[in-house]
């Protein structure tokens, strides 16, 4: 395999054309979509147009006449389409981590004989000390139990209150089957609640035929919604009206500007809001997501797929005599988007690399991690990427100082 | 007094020149700036500057080469300047409702023993809904106990584990006495919690000389931060490392890229953030404070009294034969920086004086709000806005049937 096959790659791709509709910095191999995605060159103006026409010019009236209160359900079930979820069942705010306690307090209240928040340490951090947090607030015997991603299945028991994964393992890039999780979670009467930070835009999501209860995600990664943008929320929607939200808000209430005293919800997936939604940031997920207007999710899988298995080959070809091996499972099936390449120096090597121009992340300790978006990489990408690591390699670039002192890196 | 002496008035205002840092359309009286407030010219470019320049082209790196994960406690600190707060006492994150659970759970765990949440049917109702859903969610005995105003005082009592309060009443713009009530809270033991949504950038607060232990406020109104911008929460210095986060996200946590299973709270007030945070609105909201740079708020002060002095001598002179009466106290000393007033066809009156170009607004049953700005309203907006007002309750323009059928209105 040389540089050719991968153009050529490029050339039947039947995605390549939506590069385009990205800004995209010249010469830079950007192999980070899975931490903050590309700048959909378009959102720009439209946030002008927000910021200068609607806020600036139609002030308070832009939120009836501009649809502001609107945005959460509309921008909700643009991404209801790319999750497999139905129309009227996801709603955006908040961070990932206020949705997860949300939805850890639906949980738990709709089973309130149990006390067992199941997960994995294969989690995000993040969210574990969301249902810490929880766990310790409520003070009322529950227990988080953290087993290992391969034990999840064989530790769900009727016990579990709620099952709390994520499904693509945002370091090894490792799957967990969603049906057959939740299958099983069902069998013992628990709930899940699965997170799709890696997965929404990634991949393939089937929220509705794997019956998953609850589900959030955040939208600055594949979806490219921008710099901390609003996360999203799904409630399966048998259970929509028996939610009792814990962040009782105005926007959730059943009537917002009658000013009652008292918190009514509103009825289905609107409750799940909380508070006033930053509009700004809003309005710029919902202008990215016009890139994702008529994408079939299984043409994004099939590239995705591609992409991360050329890049596999070509690094174990390249850099394994470096001392590079692969992070996670080898079978495409059981993998997200992203490959993730353990060495024993990876921050440097990372450092080095990224000052070469090709950016990745490092996650401690010892992974190199690789995110391919199927909407704006290209194949040359991941040769470029393998090429400059392998001459990193070669060279012992990494052992340059400016590269060895560790700071905290995104 | 006639048009030209409040002519005089503006011209007299040390504070006129702010206006010209703002966007205003041609013509319209703008009195609305406590539900949202104007766009500070110079905040689109900066908008841009962070879409473009920032997201597209440094990406990733943008994290820390451009502040972005600093931006909380930077924005913090510059709002602490407005509300009397210490250096890094003020963080900013979130909506107001998300930083209130974040405060009732913080208040809850320092008063293990106590079970009443005290507030006032003058406060926000969206303030009382997240009491109630915190309630509802620990199921532990808590009760939220609702007085009148004027009853607070006499009902804090040894059982209060926390006093919940909104400074300035969003109707009447009654002002409650923060030090008196928190010296009262404190000499039973009590905690205080003070919303400021009405008082930030609209009057002086003095957070630090009154001994509040929590407070927290909106942007979007008299800070002018953009529609929904994230919100702001104080911690009292001597309670910060005493504060248990029941919303435990990475944001707050003492070394988030250790990426360690476990929570552990970061020292000061930084252990208050949760989620990872929406930076174009951020950005735009740190951009916006610029106008007040080297403004004394005492200077506000005086400028809002006159100001609210002048439109309510105008509108009891021109108005009170209408049936328009005032809402809230007389004396200024008690009261906020908006007006509001009460006639049976308050929505219908409004949405006339709104269709003339005068922008305040409805709240039920009956009163029209006007709020004013003293950075950019002028004293003869006071003048046009009753003006307007006069000339529609003597034409009875008001019946006219497009005023007339209620919608949702913000």
């Amino acid at each position: 395999m040389d540089r050719k096959d991968l153009e050529a790659l490029d050339q039947a791709d039947p995605l390549a054309s939506k590069r385009a509709q990205f800004t995209i910095p010249e010469g830079l191999i950007y192999l980070d979509g899975n931490s903050l995605g590309m700048l959909p060159a378009h959102v720009p103006s439209r946030l002008a147009e927000v910021a200068t026409r609607q806020w600036g010019e139609t002030l308070i009236g832009s939120w009836n006449s501009h649809g502001w209160f609107d945005l959460p359900r509309k921008v909700g079930n643009r991404i209801a389409r790319l999750t497999g979820a139905a129309p009227d069942s996801v709603i955006v705010g908040d961070t990932i981590s206020v949705n997860l306690f949300k939805l850890l307090a639906a949980a738990a209240k709709l089973r309130p004989e149990r006390r067992v928040i199941l997960s994995d340490d294969g989690n995000f951090p993040s969210d574990l000390y969301v249902a810490q947090g929880f766990r310790d607030l409520l003070d009322d015997g529950y227990r988080l139990e953290i087993v290992a991603p391969g034990d999840v299945m064989a530790a769900i028991s009727s016990e579990v209150a709620v099952v709390m994964l994520t499904e693509v393992d945002y370091r090894t890039a490792r799957r967990h089957g969603m049906a057959a999780v939740t299958a099983t979670a069902h069998a013992h009467g628990a709930l899940t609640i699965w997170d799709l930070a890696h997965s929404a835009g990634a991949l393939p999501v089937d929220l509705a035929g794997a019956g998953a209860d609850f589900a959030l995600g955040c939208t600055y990664k594949y979806l490219n919604g921008g710099p901390g943008a609003p996360a999203f929320l799904y409630v399966r929607p048998g259970l929509q009206d028996k939610v009792q939200p814990a962040l009782a808000g105005w926007w959730g209430h059943a009537a917002p500007f009658s000013f009652d005293l008292d918190y009514r919800p509103a009825p289905g997936i609107l409750r799940n809001q909380c508070g006033t939604q930053p509009i700004l940031s809003l309005a710029a997920l919902d202008a990215a997501l016009d890139v994702w207007d008529h994408v079939d999710m299984a043409m994004v899988r099939v590239k995705s797929e591609a992409l991360c298995q050329a890049f596999i080959s070509l690094a174990e070809e390249r850099c394994a005599g470096f001392g590079v091996s692969l992070a996670g499972p080898r079978d495409m099936a059981e993998r997200g988007s992203h490959v993730s390449l353990r060495h024993p120096e990876a921050y440097a090597v990372m450092q080095a690399l990224i000052a070469a121009g090709v950016v990745g992340d490092f996650r401690a300790p010892d992974l190199m991690r690789f995110g391919f978006a199927p909407l704006y990489n290209r194949f040359v990408d991941a040769w470029d990427a393998v090429d400059g690591m392998a001459d990193i390699l070669a060279r012992r670039a990494w052992d340059d100082p400016r590269f060895l002192a560790r700071k905290a890196v995104t």
